[in-house]
């Protein structure tokens, strides 16, 4: 295949993670290391809403150092956005974006294109290595994939996966002492919910914290099982009882057996059309409360979780780079459509590498926790998913900190002229 | 002052702290340097109730390196409880109880008695401390502070308040970034819930996350200041439209104008008749979602930010354990009757000590953030509160970790024969 020349294009897409910007670190990176195909580093801001309204910054602009700093900082540093090509329930404007889109890549010669993201974000990826076909326009587009919620197809786990593993797994035995500490003759019961929408993975990942001389947490509850409140306040009942003191988690997307979100509030949507989700482990709570007075408190971690780089996975850190980095070698010798996925080679000790998934296999298949890596009464996963989970909380981040908080890096974010009319 | 020869007994009393067992490895590491008056070192196992049913650990079974190690333990490792000698309500059971307390004391020899606890348990070591001069009996009895709501009196801050401190405001700095990163055009609010009942400093002390280039958090909301739902709609919709996010802190106890806490059950109380508290970000996040039509998410960190040790603030642990030594020094020089405080000799750099403050002048009273700290719009501390709070949060463990995870150590607790009858 003839080299291909011009600018790259990195963006990142929906929530998110600890690590996210490690990825883009190693596209930004790995394409400094290939100046006879790479011309300009561009950057797009707020996914593809900053790409359509010709929003680019100069990645060389930015200090070595900077980018370097990105390991360790959460949020995405590009900035991003939950705004979809929807080809389904708004074709006329997607099919307006997508011309869009091919203009401001034609306007800057953008012949690499890298989109880390999740599920939805890889569908687009899909749709426009497509249409780069369909158009004639030669661009390579690779996908880096992102996700705290781990449910990308094809992919041993996804980057994002092991930072709120860690930092998640590492509360509940903080939480755990605490309440165990505290527990005297009536017993006391604290819910602890987090995020991972459909996928069980995120509740799941907080068995690691078992480990540590205490049976803690006691019962899990992920979506994928459904919810059975008899015998759920029976185990409860049964903890107390033999513990004094009952540590749960709870996924936010829990569902009862009719397939229904328990805390889904159907009146809220976000930009996806999904449910807004909120409220699982007060709903909880109030049950045991009122069943079994027993007394609950409750933790909702929300965006905490997600964003809390100060105690990353160091093993979640080098993928999410090598990710990134991957991508544009793969770029580099001609692949397109692909999204980089992360390959177990073995578990003790923990090796991996990268390796490619055309992105028609990814886009909107979810991939959820096998149901026999979940013991049988549904309440823990089991050994199975621990021997999966375990190497990727491991190794800790050299945080660089100042007056005793994280010292995270911001992108000076110079803009590249714009060269097109503003978007309708 | 003739010598006291005698057994220790050392207890933990009210919430947790990620500190509260450095403070206990401060009185134990110290009584051991004392021979000549100390005997036995005894820990009473869940505060006052422990000592009631006679529940005594020997801590000299336990590892030297255990000990060292609760310096980065979270939680009460002695155990801890609520339980109070309620003279006012419970005046026959208080009296009871006060008997059988020095029946124990007298059983096991105890000369020298540790209490470290907030407010409510510095009140208990005070009626202690009384009774024993009525009775007769030679006993020395200390308070070590210990609160993560820093709401003591005459002390400079309580060991606790800096690392719950240090962790939340870690904490805003990371959902800020993430929720910026992806505020677009309708703008984003998050609603973040912390501790501090009647007090603000917790929720205060969250602005030390502004240091990092970012202007977040943008509103804090404290009891001290009664709330004005109209200003702080107003604020919410100029802070979005100015920055596009959002980012509230509010503490749990936020008052109105009538001076009643926006988000309590009364119908729900405590161990102590407080009231129990919760809601108040979802309360807020309700109000901003329906008046303003801002997306709006919550955050409640409850539990998670007392026990974070794998974030504790160095200053803090040096402080905490640097109360129980204190503590133990002047038992053995014939003090009794005070608590240990944190004394502040200089800001730049920061340089402290520790003193003694009467018992008497603790109990019971409530030390709130003074109101010209406060800015005057009441939405953000001042620079008299940044200046007050930022050495508090400085330096950072080193966290011994195991497979990713702290390695927080656990007592063995090896049982004192009891030689008293079981409790009535």
């Amino acid at each position: 295949m003839a080299d291909l020349v011009g600018n790259l294009l990195v963006a990142q897409s929906g929530g998110p993670t600890a690590v996210i910007n490690a990825s883009v670190a190693g596209v930004i990176q790995e394409a400094g290391r290939h100046p006879n195909h790479i011309e300009e580093i561009y950057g797009g801001l707020n996914g593809i809403l900053g790409i359509l309204n010709e929003d680019l910054i100069d990645i060389q602009e930015e200090k070595g150092k900077t980018i370097e700093g990105l390991k360790h900082t959460p949020a995405a540093a590009l900035g991003t956005s939950r705004y979809k090509l929807d080809f389904i329930k708004k074709p006329d404007q997607a099919a307006e974006d997508m011309d869009r889109l091919f203009q401001v890549f034609q306007a800057h010669n953008i012949r690499y294109f890298f989109f880390a993201g999740g599920n939805d974000s890889q569908d687009t990826a899909h749709k426009i290595h497509e249409q780069a076909i369909q158009r004639g326009y030669e661009l390579r587009v690779i996908g880096v994939p992102k996700t705290i919620d781990n449910d990308l197809p094809h992919t041993d786990h996804c980057p994002g996966y092991g930072s709120v593993t860690k930092y998640n797994a590492t509360t509940v035995m903080e939480i755990a002492a605490d309440v165990g500490s505290m527990a005297t003759g009536d017993g006391a019961c604290c819910i602890i919910e987090v995020m991972g929408r459909a996928a069980g993975w995120i509740a799941a990942g907080t068995v690691l914290a078992q480990r540590c001389a205490s049976d803690a947490p006691h019962i899990i509850l992920v979506p994928e099982v459904p919810f059975d409140e008899a015998a759920f306040l029976a185990k409860v009942q049964a903890t107390v009882a033999q513990s004094k003191s009952c540590i749960v988690v709870v996924g936010e997307g829990l569902k009862n057996a009719e397939g229904e979100e328990i805390a889904a509030d159907k009146t809220k949507l976000d930009a996806f059309g999904h449910p807004v989700l909120s409220g699982a482990a007060e709903l909880l709570a109030q049950m045991v409360n009122s069943k079994l007075r027993t007394k609950t408190r409750t933790v909702k971690l929300g965006y905490a979780q997600r964003a809390a780089a100060h105690f990353a996975s160091e093993t979640d850190v080098q993928e999410a780079a090598a990710c990134g980095e991957a991508a544009v070698r793969a770029a580099i010798e001609g692949k397109s459509g692909f999204m980089v996925k992360l390959v177990r080679l073995q578990n003790k000790p923990y090796r991996w590498t990268t390796g490619l998934q055309p992105l028609g296999d990814i886009a909107n298949v979810e991939h959820l926790i096998p149901r026999d890596w979940i013991s049988e009464d549904g309440f823990l996963p089991n050994e199975k998913f621990i021997e999966y989970a375990q190497p990727l909380i491991e190794g800790e981040l050299k945080l660089p900190t100042e007056g005793g908080l994280p010292k995270f890096v911001t992108l000076e974010k110079v803009r590249v002229e714009k060269k097109l009319l503003p978007r309708a």
